[in-house]
């Protein structure tokens, strides 16, 4: 079951200036700045509802953000949305004709277990399902924050 | 202040394939069929937790929407950020270097006031505010539901 938009990760190039636009012009509040090394991108996190906007900055030209960048500019990257259970989120999806770009979930921002499909399959929308997990073991499994990215 | 993402417009160029995704697929409830003769489109809501997602596609070549999936193929098209006092937040928003489309709020969907400002200004994002407003004379300015659209 889908039970909310979990994020919009919006790809920036100037991470100053796109937190003057949206902590301090549009005043919502920064929860957690978030390296995540994997994918060589630091996110800024903005709460905003039960949502939020994630600022996603690439610490290295090799990352898939500034990839994304170099062609098409800024702008929202792609669309999360939360689910209770991945795996059956995905089956019944596939099923339903949406790529997914990898056959198992996997860790990503804030631990979470995601997984991504081909904006091909969803009408031009990059798009992300998350769950949250319980942490069984702590500091063992989940992204890092403020972690030892390049 | 910001409530919340109010919605996200997803421009379509196949409205039933895009329903087959986000309603049958998703399983997320189609809540409203909604024409807007004004900018040539027919919008379906689907609702996702506090949030809409709102499929957007056009009934004449002439429709913005139109224009857009020509130029950029489907995708998102907007974010909608619900405010609390429209005017308030154009004025903090403007004093802050965003760029408004337009002067004042006008009506868009569902009767909300909606104000939209350009992408150059807001990290390459089409982004709209949006305030519910009380119904004074049921039936004069609000736009029409599944009304005299082309």
């Amino acid at each position: 079951m889908i039970k909310k938009i979990d994020h919009l990760g919006i790809a920036v190039l100037d991470p100053k200036r796109a937190l003057a636009t949206y902590r301090d012009a549009l005043g919502l509040r920064l929860e957690q700045i978030e390296e995540v090394p994997s994918q060589k991108l630091v996110s800024y996190h903005l709460e905003i509802g039960e949502s939020t906007i994630e600022l996603l900055h690439p610490t290295d030209e090799d990352s898939v953000i500034a990839k994304y960048l170099a062609k098409n500019g800024p702008g929202i990257h792609h669309v999360a949305l939360q689910v209770d259970d991945i795996e059956a989120e995905r089956d019944r999806l596939v099923e339903s004709g949406l790529q997914a770009l990898s056959e198992e979930p996997f860790i990503g921002a804030n631990g979470k277990k995601v997984l991504f499909f081909h904006p091909r399959t969803t009408g031009g929308v990059l798009l992300e399902i998350c769950q949250v997990v319980e942490a069984e073991s702590p500091g063992e499994n989940g992204a890092p924050t403020r972690g030892n990215g390049a």
